[in-house]
């Protein structure tokens, strides 16, 4: 098994990113269409806001569907709040692509990312998706990642390579996500393609297991946006006996996705909205697994801590007031915390209590650019991790002026 | 009933606020008391963190007692996090105000404001509490306003004169609370005193359910604090029939101490960590009262809405977004939304879907320290209303280094 940290082609797939200029400041790639030539198996998760945006509602149906053969992408308006206008628009892109690529309508699906309740600009996006579809390629994933960025600073994919069955498999992954970001899915674009055979049924139960401790991990500012979703594609190009059950191949696929998962996830988290560092909460020894998942989500949510990680300052006694608010179970007096980086590790509350500990090694830990709060419970056996990232004056601005 | 801007004395009460030392940058006052005369009727809320800090713990049993006749405060440590030895000092800080004013240790209230898991500075904090019993006064009550405040920038006061039974009562209240200030009770400081005479049981209720509809829905940052509490004390003094059930009198009373805890509460969002302005959503048409609620208090938490305010930027979409996933019920179809301010009014969403608006209007209302989101739900009957502010530079840098 061996990871890249890029989009490796995935055999049978292509793709392309094009400019079709409904973001303002171009020449910023706006549209993108991923395709398989073979027919694919799909799967795909989608936000839990009451809100849903008009591509999402469309794609709880089509996903349902045997066969899916293309995404098709926009970023710079999210289609959200549009009322019956915004569902002919993501219709009408759905059948534009479909009709370009002589596939049904029900089996592309179709997403759309940026500002919220500003009509879609028809125009540039139906000749934007025949272009992009006129373009597709086998090198054209890089485009596609660009394509679906809205204020991300940089483009997130990384790829596993791997064996099953004696066949050689690729699970790429790319995503997008910098603001609006909150556990309970939703949270961002994710769109995976792999060549392995595996049957609906268990990709559909690999995503959503892969997602619960993955995405579903992840908070940049606690709100779950209107729009998101992660799809993954498998187009059994690699000819293996196909995925049916939970057996080792099925577990071999599931372990290689969750890495896909977990560093898209991690990527998203770190290219927060004016973040300057990655946080990530270990909780050890919780009583459940929710009580673990629920302090640890707190902790990376808080407003409080992430200020205060801004500031390199070893607040700890905010990160207990975030997993007391939480809802997750524990004993506020068994709790210890320490903090890690690549500069060391350093305790700083034992039972609850705060210890003495070297105010310049912790200023240094603090200041590295991926910082763990490690936290155990001593309650019991579960563990959970979440990731985010720190509350800074950039995220302000960004979100200040977002609109106009 | 007459409102005003200021803390009148109550017959029979008396404070004081020193400075002592707790806090690094003096002379700023950091302790306080409030003392009553006569044997007093308490009532008090409390937060609903699971992290409680040793005073929140200590008063829950205090407040059962049937006379409460003096509150001591100090600001710049919470006691938070602070094992058994925080327990000891404030049992400490509570029998030595018990002693210095002739009560026993139950009839004494105690809190603390500031930094977590610090212990305290006793022996400062033992000469302070000597120091306050001391220069106790009818007219303290401004420099014991002053005292337990922390990052607020101003003392928060206020009190209503009315009569009940034919007898002048008198219900002032102060607060403190600027960061740390989420719904769910928590969130700050208040102490309301009165000379009405009221039992125990109604003044309770008549607490808690102000409670529910004011500090309860307020937010600066989503963080529900360790060690938050509202008291009222009742003496008696101004000689009406007691309160003891829900009668006319008991709903003037109620009436008057829903504007104290209303006002209050407004003044610590409105002196929000960083605030520029004070956000109200008045949410109508509910389903419910809940779900009026849940939306309501989702407006003023999220931090993108809180953004755009900050940024002047009439972004309804990330309004209509946070009521998405606050977990209230209401059809996304049906929504009205408007802003509101003295500059004017302008409604920029029908039905879900954004409207032509005057875009230097509404820039205009978003421009005053007092603005409004009125949302219709149109679903019903049930309206709330919510508190927040604006999240700013100056949030991220206060909370960036609070501690160090």
């Amino acid at each position: 098994m061996k990871k890249y940290d890029k989009f490796l082609a995935v055999p049978g797939f292509k793709a392309s990113g094009i400019y079709c200029g409904i973001k303002k400041n171009g020449p910023n790639k706006d549209l993108s269409i991923i395709y398989s030539e073979k027919k694919a198996v799909s799967a795909a998760v989608f936000t839990t806001n009451k809100v849903k945006a008009a591509p999402v509602i469309i794609n709880m149906e089509h996903v349902k569907n045997d066969n899916t053969q293309a995404i098709v992408i926009n970023s710079g308006n999210a289609n959200a709040c549009t009322g019956k206008k915004g569902f002919e628009d993501a219709e009408y892109m759905i059948e534009t692509t479909a009709k370009e690529l002589n596939l049904s309508s029900n089996e592309v699906l179709v997403a759309s990312t940026g500002i919220i309740g500003v009509p879609m600009p028809m125009d540039k996006i139906i000749s934007g998706v025949k272009e992009a579809a006129e373009i597709l390629s086998y090198d054209g994933f890089e485009d596609a990642a660009k394509g679906i960025l809205t204020t991300d600073t940089s483009t997130k994919t990384v790829s596993i390579e791997l064996t099953i069955d004696g066949r050689p498999v690729v699970i790429s992954g790319m995503a997008k996500g910098s603001g609006m970001i909150h556990p309970n899915m939703a949270t961002m674009l994710g769109f995976i393609l792999t060549n392995a055979s595996i049957d609906k049924k268990m990709l559909n139960k690999a995503l959503r297991d892969s997602v619960d401790n993955s995405f579903n991990m992840i908070s940049v500012d606690g709100d779950t946006s209107t729009n998101d979703m992660v799809a993954i594609l498998a187009n059994g190009a690699a000819n293996n006996k196909t995925i049916d059950s939970q057996d080792k191949n099925y577990m071999k696929f599931k372990e290689a996705l969750d890495i896909v998962s977990l560093e898209l996830s991690k990527m998203i988290a770190q290219d927060g909205e004016g973040a300057t560092k990655l946080i990530e909460a270990c909780l050890f020894g919780g009583k459940t697994k929710e009580d673990a998942k629920l302090c640890a989500k707190s902790i990376i949510t808080s407003n409080l801590v992430k200020s205060a990680f801004f500031g390199k300052d070893a607040n700890w006694g905010r990160i207990l007031c975030s997993m007391g608010y939480s809802g997750g179970d524990f004993n506020p007096e068994s709790v210890d915390i320490s903090f890690e980086s690549k500069r060391g590790k350093v305790q700083i509350a034992k039972d609850g209590m705060g210890l003495p500990f070297d105010e310049v090694l912790t200023k240094e830990i603090l200041s590295e650019d991926y910082v763990k709060v490690v936290v155990d419970l001593k309650d019991g056996e579960y563990e959970a991790k979440a990731w985010g990232c720190d509350l800074t004056y950039d995220y302000v601005k960004i979100n200040g002026d977002y609109r106009t």
